[in-house]
Formats: C-alpha cells, sequence, structure tokens
C-alpha cells in the first residue's frame, strides 16, 4: 500500500523527528543542518542579499521540473538578479495531511539535486502537517541568502538608450504547465532552472549592467513594467526579436494568453548600457541556458506616463499590456 | 459589502502591486523594503542564525494574540534560542481565494507592530493567492536572521548536574486555541510573545547557559527530550515545581491531554549550570514576562537509553511521555 504523509508527521514528536531524520536530513546532508538545533549557525561577511518566495505550482511534478526544482531555481535566480552569489536557503514544508510519501520524497530528492548543482546549501527547514483540506498537496516556501558581488543594481537606474536583453525563448515554464494542467500534450517542457552560473558569467564580464530580473509571475511585461515605472522611462521592444516558440504562440492563441504574460522561471530580463549589449548577448549565449539569448529593446526616452511599446514588424507601434487579473493560479 | 481577495491578488499586475504598496509596504515600512527589488541588501558581519518556520494557527484570532504576532514571536524565538540578536526578518503570505481583506490588513498590522515592538525588520515578502480550496485561509510562512552574541549554546552540551528552568506558565497557547477552536471560553489567552529582551538579558549576565529552547510543537516534553537524546542523558522533573495554570489542567483533565506535550508560543526552557541556576531564575523572574519562572529539574545522569523523569510530590517516579502522534493540528 502507498505510504501516505499523517498528522503525526507534523505533530513535533517521534514521526516528525524521523521524517526529519530519514527524509530531509538524508537528502539535504550537510553539516549546518545536522545540528538540528533551532537555527542554522554561518559566517558571513560583508553585503548581503536575503530573498523570500512561496511555491504553489500544480501539477507538482512538470515537464522539466517539479515543485522542488522550481523552489531552487525561484530562490536562486532572486538572488542572481540582484548580483548576489547564492549561499544558503531554507525551505519549510507545508503538506496536506494524506499526500504521498513517495511523491514527497520525490520532490525533496529533486530539490537537494538542485541545490546541490547550484552550489546552494540548504540550512534550515520546517514542516507542516494540514489536517485534510487545509492546504491541496503540498506548497514550499523558501527563502535565501547570497553575498553580493556586484553592488548598484536598481530598476530605477535605466536611461535613455540602455538595451534590454532576454536570456532565451519566453513563456515555456507558464505554456507547459498550463498545457498540462489542460490535459494537452505540448512537446516543450518548462525552463525552470537555476541561473547564477549564467549570471556570473555576465557580471564578472566588466560590463555595465543596469537591472537584472527574473520573468516569473506577470511574466516579460511584468519586468518592463517595474523597470518603466520605477526609472520612469519609456521601453520600446520589437516584436520580432523577442523568443517566443511556435507551441507558446499556439497555446496562447487558443486560450487568448499574451505570451508576454507567461511566467519563466529559467530567463534572465538584463538592462545594460547599449555599447555592452552586444559583447554581452555574446557571454549569455556563450552558455548552454543562454543559446537562444536575444537583445529585444530599448529604453526610448524619460517619460511621466510610461509605458512599454512594441514594434510590429510592419513599423506599427502597439502598448504591450500591462499584467492585470490572474487567469492562471499556481503557475509558480 | 466586505472586501475580499481575489486571485488578481497574487497574479504578479497591478492588483498586486496595489496590494503591496497600500497594505504591506505601508504596515512594514522601511527603506529596506521599500526598494522593492527580489532581493533585500543588508550588511551583516560575524557569525549569524538563519532559521524558518511557517505558522497555520486556526482560529487567525485567538486571545492573546493571532497568525500576525505569532509568526514574529516565533521566528524571534528560535534566534533568540540561538543566542542571536533578532536582525531581519521575511514574511510569505499564502492566502486563499475570498479571504477577508480587512482581516489581512489586521493581521499585518499586528505582525508590522510586534516586529517593531521586538526589534526584527521585515525585509522582503511574498504573496500567493490560492483558487478556494487551495489553502484554508492564511498562512505565513517566516525566516529569520540575527546576529550571534552567545556562542556555544548546543543541545548535546548538558552534563550531570545541570539545572532546567522555565520561564513561565506552560501550556497556555496550545490550551487557550484549543478551547477556542472547540467553543468554550477559558479565563487565559495564549502566552505567545516574542522574548529576546528577556533572553538577551539571561545571556549578558555571564552565566554558563549550556541550551536554551522554545517548547512550541510537542511542548516542554518534546524540549526535554531532545535535549535528553542529544546529551546522551536522564533528565529529572518535579511534578510540583513546573508552573501549569489550574484552567490548562482543567483542559487536559477534559480531553485526556498532558499539559507538557501542549505549545506555548511565549516560554523558554533553558539548561544552565546548577551553581548559576538561582541566579539565573533571579534575571528571568525581574522580566515582565518571566515572573512565574521555575526550575523544574536536573540532568541525572549519562544514560544510552535516555528519558525524562517526573517526580511526583509523593516521591514516586515515572516517564514522562514523549510527544507522539497530533491531536491538536494547526495550533502553531
Amino acid at each position: 500500500m502507498e505510504k501516505k504523509l499523517t498528522l503525526a508527521h507534523g505533530g513535533g514528536g517521534e514521526e516528525t523527528q524521523k521524517l526529519i531524520k530519514e527524509l530531509f536530513i538524508t537528502h539535504f546532508k550537510n553539516p549546518i543542518l545536522e545540528r538540528m538545533e533551532d537555527s542554522a549557525l554561518l559566517e558571513v561577511k560583508g553585503k548581503i542579499a536575503y530573498t523570500t518566495d512561496s511555491f504553489t505550482v500544480k501539477p507538482y511534478f512538470f515537464k522539466g521540473g517539479d515543485i522542488g526544482k522550481l523552489a531552487v531555481a525561484g530562490t536562486v535566480n532572486d538572488l542572481a538578479v540582484s548580483g548576489a552569489r547564492p549561499l544558503y536557503m531554507t525551505a519549510s514544508f507545508i503538506l496536506e495531511e494524506g499526500f504521498s510519501l513517495e511523491d514527497l520524497e520525490r520532490i525533496v530528492k529533486s530539490l537537494s539535486e538542485e541545490a546541490k548543482k547550484a552550489g546552494i546549501q540548504i540550512v534550515a527547514g520546517d514542516t507542516k502537517v494540514l489536517p485534510k483540506g487545509g492546504v491541496d498537496g503540498i506548497i514550499i516556501a523558501a527563502s535565501g541568502l547570497g553575498e553580493i558581488i556586484y553592488d548598484g543594481l536598481s530598476s530605477a537606474s535605466l536611461e535613455e538608450g540602455d538595451s534590454i536583453i532576454v536570456s532565451g525563448f519566453i513563456g515555456d515554464h507558464g505554456a507547459s504547465v498550463t498545457a498540462q494542467r489542460l490535459g494537452f500534450e505540448l512537446p516543450i517542457g518548462s525552463d525552470c532552472a537555476p541561473l547564477w552560473d549564467l549570471v556570473k558569467k555576465v557580471l564578472k564580464g566588466g560590463f555595465k549592467v543596469k537591472a537584472m530580473r527574473d520573468p516569473t509571475r506577470g511574466g516579460l511585461s511584468a519586468v518592463l513594467y517595474e523597470w518603466a515605472q520605477s526609472s520612469q522611462v519609456d521601453i520600446q521592444v520589437e516584436e520580432e526579436a523577442i523568443p517566443v516558440r511556435e507551441e507558446v504562440w499556439g497555446i496562447c492563441e487558443f486560450l487568448g494568453l499574451e505570451p508576454y504574460h507567461l511566467a519563466c522561471e529559467g530567463r534572465i530580463v538584463f538592462a545594460v548600457e547599449s555599447k555592452d549589449a552586444q559583447k554581452v548577448l555574446e557571454v549569455i549565449r556563450s552558455h548552454p541556458l543562454g543559446r537562444e539569448a536575444q537583445i529585444i529593446g530599448r529604453v526610448l526616452r524619460k517619460s511621466d506616463q510610461p509605458k512599454v511599446l512594441i514594434k510590429t514588424p510592419y513599423g506599427v507601434e502597439r502598448i504591450m499590456e500591462p499584467p492585470a487579473g490572474e487567469l492562471l493560479p499556481r503557475i509558480c
């Protein structure tokens, strides 16, 4: 019979201790965690970045990843775009009574393996088991700490002429998870991936990077609008330059969505000084996760009504819709 | 009409920005958070403590506190018992579509006020809104960072003769939340409180403190068993010395529970060298949140079958039941 999680696994008694030791400590194996005290003790120095995010994707296992990999990618990428080398993360598991222990182990294993690959250590955790109906399946709440190696990034620093670059196809994560939820088979999977290694290459290249952001909730459009508003500028992108897969266009047309609003979980948007744009593009493309990178647009001008414009191949300019509402909950 | 949370509040678009600015930034007001980038940038030095916990209590508003205050108390106390001055925390809100915006504001306000009083800054956050049924109401996932000011605490350091002290009545939180959930009126409320100020007084007194722990899930019994196992010792407590209110005994008898298994959210258990026990007790009692502190027992001896013994007033010794199972989910 399949083993299921019980309320006792979250009760703080023997069953909780057993679950923590046999599952979490076994997979997350590191000396900091093995102390099993109330906090992790760490040595850090200088400026650090500190971030938090909760992950609620459904299905938990999707083409190209799972909720465990997503938690690592989300945490690592939030630190990376702050110019910080990811060092430590925490993972708090919020679970529903009756959740499959086998699925939980797959998720924990995946989280652990991705964290190792990305060079981030899981140093503290928590497990809560809620009665049936208290939560639908599993949520992972994570936080991350990193050491700032590149200072001065700010979404308020964009100026006329700066170039906008994306590191790859946009919308794969949102399109692929949505398709799976609706029961179609798409040939593409999620782009979900931790990207510190790629970001590090750019930051160490001596280029003038103004801002970086991972386009998760709200997609590319949310990032560009946030920058436009923080910097009080208009941004113009070229429709033809934005890398969007055929399959993503297909599902977007079918469902009446904009690919620019779909969440990515393994892409970075960069704002860089235009003189460095071509060289930054080459560095990104030289990385296996950045082969499809493109310069997609530029900062047009100062503006007191900041907006994002899309130029079509026919030379027509239209406004990119800012993200609004929530058509696709539990995507990330 | 009462305003309710919609999926759009978590979608990453305009409504999300509005909620973040009008609710979270307004209440949590601090320059680090106002940057509104993907991570908080902080200066730290030396050894730090890093912790995480999720809070799932139901009802969200209980006598003596609410889920917001609980999140601060839980985070601050986890850092305090690690010998760390609480500095920064993150708060990730996981919310159900339809949740009352008025209740959310009360919770955010309470979290913010308690954090200010406790001297911890909320530097990063996240909001997810799940479709109806995705989560029952609200969960707050928090993490915390502190600066270690007292090094060398360890649950594996207890030795024969060490004294065990609790800072006040045990079980008030568990008893009071349970009573409320069952619909009775208890005259007592939760003990929920951040205790750094009390802990700091003890740590700065020059005493030899071996270990500290906040007895949350699994209560006093979970703490004593963890120490017994980590240090490979038997611990003996005096039944008469353990401060338990009449009303807590009453509800425990009624429901067949042990007060030693009930969660506290504003108590600390200390293990100290016996020569310092009386002086530590005086310091704790001199604090408004430690007036009912008691020396409750001592480490008896090395043991390869570690256990916790209770001595009754008649001189009989019995084994304290280790916590097991989960009779009371969503207490903390």
